[in-house]
């Protein structure tokens, strides 16, 4: 099924909600204009419908696959990445010096949700590549920039991250690889790393691998991590590539789903060594890799919502065309299944929910932006610490999100969703890696409670909820049913946000495991209140529309139907969230370990 | 993984919860003692373990395969099918006139239970056998029951449902599949039908095809639907297999899960015609069908309990086995995952809702026993009504359960879940069909509002209610944290329930649409609500025990918690459930369909 980017609706969230104008005023953005927006967005969708989309179902019939240390991608995959730099869309928020566009983070954020709408297993590569670019403007030497950015931003070559161990998973202080340093300022690299996204193929001419290693006397645990650059080709000095790096990929993972996505083993210095340099100093790799992490979590939340909206529209699309059982109300024959009121609900629950998250990610992008570039530190802060308190809501939420989206979008189309050639489960299977890779839903929401709500006693939070209120105020000046339902459900949901903040802020020292039992839930509450503020303000900007008469009016009416469907069965969903979390844990965490 | 049936558990829902010293007393269940129960039980956990479930990663690998109009089932299904016929094990629930052991359908339930959780794919040939051997024992003439029932009854043969054409899905008044009489008292049938279990295969001597068709002169839509026995071997008068009849199979589907199941495109009459024979009267097909369709509902509730519960053994294993991150309140080394709370919340997530699922799902066996064999024709009409209130909620809330239940049981595996080889993914493929075949969950819905609601008022529904006060004012007079926590929730989720029940009864005439846009809801909201009733019963009878010093401690201790959980964290979702179901209507049903 083709894809039709939502440009619409992308280019109303930039400019209404995520306050593009304001973006654009910032030093640098002069050109992220509202004009070059779309236009930007309108090149994208057509490259993304055009020539990445129609590649993801071949993806999953015939995926990448390993031969001999070779992984050779899915067919057509090497030209549309070629393609895909060459156009320079991997180079959208880069530096003009690396020869990127230099466009704001805001303004990549509607690129990477079509990237990934059209095949995330396509856009794994290219989400990696740009986690590499930003780990090595921050902490890259000048040497080290001028090897690899150019080549990364131009999609000659690719970047990979390399984490995972077979005994180190989510916690990182269990890393073993070494790296011993040899005397000429290069270190030789020995371990194994597991899941390694695009750790091997054939889509560029060199694979930059950035890897977690200890030094021979580091400290134990996470403070003992160093971050290098391993490139799979030598790099000579005149930038050519020189002899294969003893970084080798024996095999690939068979995994559910993203199967046109190699994941890989990689050995490193089976055969004396691999040669890499090291990042920044020596034991600061955590914080490095972190950037990348954060980066690449940001775009995660992205792939959810894309393959959320791939989701949606094939089963908007089924249910529109498929015929069958007559309309409820009426006494005709069969008509098309989206008039029957359960299709019709599935449907809403999988917009409403995609148009909320899309809201908190742009959001979310326009606060980073203004967290770099705004020539007023505090102003750069206060941007900052919102921005990184909803990271684990845009990477966790979203991906939540995108499982149940999926799973409707199979139900949709009834017994046709189970058949494979229908498409509809392969987004089922694709999406199940997003709640996991990148940190799961229950390390974001480590992250959510511990960094982003006690460590500031929950001043964030509260400064959130202090703007939800000031748009409940709004919403109370409305008239009609929409707005009366969305009004409620919002203020209930505030507050039962600020009750769980509390809570948690509360009970950190008292009872650690019994906040923890609701981390996730207090993740979703958050997820849902948040975007569901995101929900309310497009409305209330809708409604501005119309009685101004400007616009698309069935646009604007649509979306103040979708915000007060949000309400009444996303929002309603809080009370039952907060109690959960707040008298839950006893019962998470009684049975013994024997009793399960 | 090995499977272990969780027999305990199985035993004390069957004598503590559905009453089986009740369904013992019925005349012609005498040989159905506690006792027996035990020993079948047992005699049926070691076969599925031993036999079944070491195909079922197989069968996903190795999927069952279409060659030239034969169908080849995975390595070793032909004999463990037929050792599963010989031990007598399709037989348990049917009349010892058969073969069957005539045993009553309680007694039946954990054996179907283990069945699935073993192996789905496997267990779907006799639940369809099943299916077929119920129409024939209602509908089926004295020559017809001769010929094909004692052969069903022992696994030589087996049955399939032929209901579904390209063109009618759900919608059966679309059939068109024609049946023309050929003056000698058979048939010939001509006509496609999709998506049919095991349509063709190589387990059995024959299949037994009951097949929807329309007689020359047959009313339009659902009244005029016959249904016929098509037999894929005709059979002569001494019971030896004859001809080769006209019903062919095309192909197979791809399918996202149950891969071992062959899921067939069968011709009727592409060759002359197929030889049938007329079940019943003519133009009573449907209603015949039904009786098929209610078992099997039935048991798709009771696969969703069974997958479910494979998917939480694997969970509890993994968890208790890999060791990652230490202990959020210890400052010893790493520990196993199981310490962590939020895959402690996932595992007692799955298991309170397996648990409360299974006790739903036996109580209802009971009932149907009782319906079924009880002296007193107005007991049989009580229960009767009980329990076809509560067949949409085993059959379309465990399924959906048995989905997030799987969704949790990858995420506890974390990036190993996402590995084929793990195990994880299959479930969570296996699933998605649940809630579609047999009837969506919109369709069990339908039923719910329709026949099991509104027709009689919500009068069963508000008996069901009585009996829930019933249990809650026992739990106010119990002590203890736990206790209050059940009986809040219990209490707020059956007021909700009621209130749900008016609205559906009083606004079916004036706002169709609108009662409808909410049914699933009320099918989740009647499901969490009668199974945790389930559980709180569960609770109370454990404290019984504990207070008497009873059996295994442990084991009622737990279920105090499990119950607990499930009050806390499931119950706990009713208010938004109602809010959405009595207020939500309008955003579900506001957009045009340009708008979609």
């Amino acid at each position: 099924m083709p894809y039709q980017a939502p440009v619409k609706d992308m280019l109303f969230v930039m400019n209404e909600l995520a306050d593009l104008a304001a973006v654009n005023a910032l030093p640098g953005n002069e050109d992220a204009t509202p004009d070059t927006a779309e236009a930007v967005l309108e090149e994208n969708a057509k490259f993304c419908a055009n020539v990445v989309a129609p590649l993801n179902n071949p993806g999953d019939k015939e995926p990448s696959y390993w031969h001999d240390g070779q992984v050779t991608t899915t067919k057509g995959f090497k030209e549309a990445f070629k393609a895909f730099g060459e156009a320079g869309w991997q180079g959208v928020q880069h530096p003009v010096e690396f020869g990127g566009q230099g466009l704001p983070k805001l303004l990549a954020t509607p690129c990477i949700e079509m990237l990934n709408s059209s095949n995330v297993s396509f856009a794994l590569c290219p989400l990696l590549t740009d986690g590499a670019i930003e780990a090595l403007l921050t902490a890259g030497s000048d040497e080290q920039k001028a090897i690899y950015l150019e080549n990364l931003v131009s999609g000659k070559w690719t970047g990979t991250m390399n984490l995972t161990e077979p005994q180190a998973g989510s916690d990182l202080a269990a890393v073993r690889s070494r790296a011993v340093p040899q005397g000429d300022g290069t270190y030789k690299v020995f371990g194994t790393k597991i899941f390694i996204t695009y750790g091997e193929h054939d889509m560029a001419e060199n694979i930059v691998h950035l890897v977690l290693a200890r030094t021979p006397d580091a400290p134990p645990g996470v403070k003992g991590i160093s971050l290098f650059i391993v490139p799979k080709f030598l790099v000579n000095a005149d930038g050519s590539l020189g002899a294969r790096n003893d970084a080798h990929c024996v095999s690939i993972e068979h995994k559910l789903g993203i199967k046109a996505s190699p994941t890989a083993v990689l050995q490193f210095g089976d055969n004396g060594g691999a040669i890499g340099t090291l990042v920044g100093e020596e034991n600061r790799g955590l914080e490095y890799m972190f950037i990348m992490m954060n980066a690449a979590r940001f775009g995660v939340g992205l792939q959810g919502i894309g393959v959320a909206e791939r989701s949606y529209q094939r089963a908007v699309a089924f249910a529109k065309d498929r015929v069958q059982s007559r309309d409820l109300a009426g006494s005709a024959g069969p008509v098309s299944i989206i008039h029957h009121p359960d299709v019709r609900r599935m449907l809403m629950a999988m917009r409403s929910q995609i148009e909320a998250a899309r809201a908190l990610a742009y959001v979310g992008a326009g606060l980073s932006d203004i967290a770099h570039n705004h020539p007023d530190a505090a102003v750069r802060a206060a941007n900052l610490a919102t921005y990184e308190f909803l990271v684990p809501l845009i990477k966790g939420w979203s991906t939540e999100m995108a499982q149940d989206v999926t799973r409707d979008g199979v139900q949709v189309h009834g017994g046709m969703g189970f058949i494979e050639e229908t498409g509809a489960a392969q987004h089922y299977r694709d999406v199940k890696i997003l709640t996991i890779y990148e940190g799961t839903t229950a390390i974001q929401a480590n992250d959510l409670v511990g960094r982003k709500t006690v460590r500031d006693g929950g001043a964030v939070a509260k400064a959130i909820i202090a703007q939800i209120r000031a748009t409940e105020a709004q919403l109370a000046e409305q008239g009609g049913a929409e707005f009366q339902a969305i009004a409620k459900h919002l203020a209930a949901g505030s507050k039962d946000l600020e009750a769980v903040v509390e809570y948690v802020v509360n009970n950190m020292k008292s009872d650690i495991k019994g906040v923890f039992a609701g981390s996730v839930l207090y993740l979703k509450l958050a997820g849902i209140v948040v975007a569901g503020w995101q929900m309310a303000r497009a409305a209330l900007i809708a409604k501005q529309k119309l009685d101004a008469k400007e616009g698309d009016a069935s646009f604007y009416q649509a979306k103040i139907v979708t915000a007060r469907f949000f309400a009444d069965h996303i929002l309603s969903q809080s009370s039952g969230l907060r109690s959960a979390i707040v008298e839950g844990s006893a019962g998470v965490l009684a049975l013994t370990e024997d009793q399960f």
